[in-house]
């Protein structure tokens, strides 16, 4: 392989695939950015097969071939070269990738570029067409419920499907916590889509794709996803198994159901998480009228925080973990929340307010 | 106690004096920020008996007193407490400081005031007037040369002299670098000062000081120093023992000699940076005319890097540890760079090209 490029745009390629850089797989290959021209085209690779990102570039090709180089040095050194054009050439007697760059150069040692893993096929075509930002959005609303416990696979991913009316879902729980946001989107073509994508994959989409409203592109097989947006292309397994149905946790009455601004819940729960120690993480909230009461204590100290409120029902006192509190309550972007109390130990309901496309669930804990 | 004052200049005091707080002492009185109201004046403080800093405040004092509060928990509760106005009370029979803002109010448990250290008292008189922008360059110049061996405590420390000529002077060394600054300062009455000072605490009042013209004053006692500026006041006992005359380590003559753009070879040092390994940190440059000519290899891989001078002299391979070689570098500032080599093992001497107020020895070593 020999190709030449400008530093930035192999930079960048780098920098966006390396988050796919498996960082504890005991194989070295694995820990390995693989580059490869294909003529013009130089693809840039990081996958442990569950997950992987592959970006395409242009660069000027003398000899197709392939390198795979540790990420760690490759990411590294792509920070400290001069900016302007550099060579790379792969030397596959040794499996030595050579950066040269003005009258110096670098050498890497890598591995051979056949012992890393293919990048799976994309299906022909794609089975959705979505906008970016709407898509970001949605996952915003509810990444912080996802699990991170392995033990139950199907908590650790976010449902996602698609109806017949073009209906997009994305529901994430963890039992103790519940997340839906709704979007309705054109161009489904009557398809009915019901997957589970990892978190981890939905966290780097999220990073990846940017708050604008150009159209990103879903490929769906079997057990993969692919998500593709200007030269970049992402690719997750799928998670087998039943989501649960959301609906059947949604209280069918509440007790009492309160207005506030977002903000000063955020600011109370933030000064109050300070406290937290390992015995204690679960604050206690009055839900009363006119002014919510916030307290908890712990052996470094005490705090009680007053909220005003537009209050109805019945007063409560209730108790909430505070870091899935404070989680929840960043994921809203509204200004205001509307909380619905159903009861000490029966899930409280979160909703922005005049906004219908999305709601959260918190269950009580005990303090 | 009890004062109210400004979120803002509380916060803005304890996280000066929070970098004096010693994370690493067993007793947990010295892991607090002590508060003292004598009249309007508020006195935040922290120390270990060894190093400390003060910070002093008007505030609007109710009763005078004092309190010890885990540093921990009051700097990470200034970051989150409201704009505005804070009432600071001490309840001293069970140690707790309630803060109260708005409607709301945060307790933090403490620890019997009389238990923190006492904060030595300043002589009735500074040594030295000194401006701050001359003292924080000086110190860019030569900190990167303290070592952290405790095991020699004299070359932990900057040497600092005040000759009958009212020159001031800085050297650091640990055997294998070795820096020295000098400046002409006014207005030390021809008295005569040789102490060393922590690097520890110089590091501490880099950060404070500021590249300003304002002065800052420096009071001695026979073991301790004093800094202060503006409402600050740093504290630090001094090292006990001989400094070593550096003078004895200039090299009489010279091989050859260079002169070469600091950002080309800290580039290149950096570049070869990224190789280093458990077993391999020296690289080796050979001087030569025209391109001076670097390079370094280890299991990774290997760096061979040109860079233009103007050399004179009989050409020479030299090896330097990279680390060392780097902060030497960044530790200038100036453009260039003439760099004279004494041989293989002699010191080689580094110079800014038109300045002749500083200096730095770097020692080859083996590769």
């Amino acid at each position: 392989m020999h190709f030449s490029t400008n530093r930035d745009q192999l930079s960048s390629a780098i920098s966006i695939v390396q988050r796919a850089v498996s960082s504890r797989n005991p194989m070295p290959i694995m820990s390995c950015v693989h580059l490869e021209t294909t003529g013009n085209v130089l693809n840039v690779t990081a996958t442990d097969l569950e997950f992987g990102i592959r970006c395409s570039l242009q660069v000027d090709t003398l000899i197709d071939g392939a390198a795979a180089i540790p990420s760690k040095y490759i990411s590294s050194l792509m920070g400290k070269l001069p900016v302007g054009n550099i060579d790379v050439k792969c030397d596959i007697s040794t499996n030595t990738s050579t950066f040269s760059y003005g009258d110096s150069e670098m050498a890497l040692n890598g591995f051979p570029a056949e012992e890393f893993p293919l990048f799976p096929e994309l299906p022909v075509k794609p089975t959705l067409r979505l906008k970016q930002n709407i898509f970001k959005r949605m996952l915003k609303r509810v990444l912080f419920a996802v699990s991170n416990d392995e033990r139950r696979p199907v908590f650790t991913g976010v449902n996602i499907t698609v109806d017949e009316e073009g209906t997009l879902s994305m529901v994430a729980t963890d039992i103790r916590k519940l997340a839906v946001s709704q979007e309705k989107v054109d161009d489904t073509n009557g398809q009915i889509i019901n997957i589970i994508v990892p978190g981890k994959t939905l966290n780097e989409v999220f990073k990846i794709i940017d708050a604008v409203d150009d159209e990103f592109e879903v490929y769906l097989t079997e057990n993969k996803v692919f998500f593709t947006l200007d030269n970049i292309c992402i690719m997750s397994r799928l998670i087998v198994g039943q989501f649960p149905n959301y609906k059947i946790v949604i209280p069918p009455n509440y007790v009492c159901e309160l207005r506030s601004k977002i903000s000063e819940l955020l600011d109370a729960a933030e000064r109050a998480s300070l406290l937290i120690d390992t015995r204690r993480n679960v604050f206690n909230i009055r839900f009363q009228p006119e002014q919510l009461l916030l307290y908890f204590y712990t052996e470094s100290g005490r705090i009680r925080e007053e909220i005003s409120t537009d209050f109805s029902g019945d007063p409560l006192d209730v108790g909430f973990n505070i870091r899935f509190f404070i989680d929840l309550l960043r994921s809203m972007d509204t200004e205001e929340v509307i909380i619905k109390i159903s009861g000490h130990d029966s899930p409280a309901v979160f909703q922005p307010v005049d906004d219908h496309s999305y709601f959260s669930i918190l269950v009580p804990a005990v303090a």
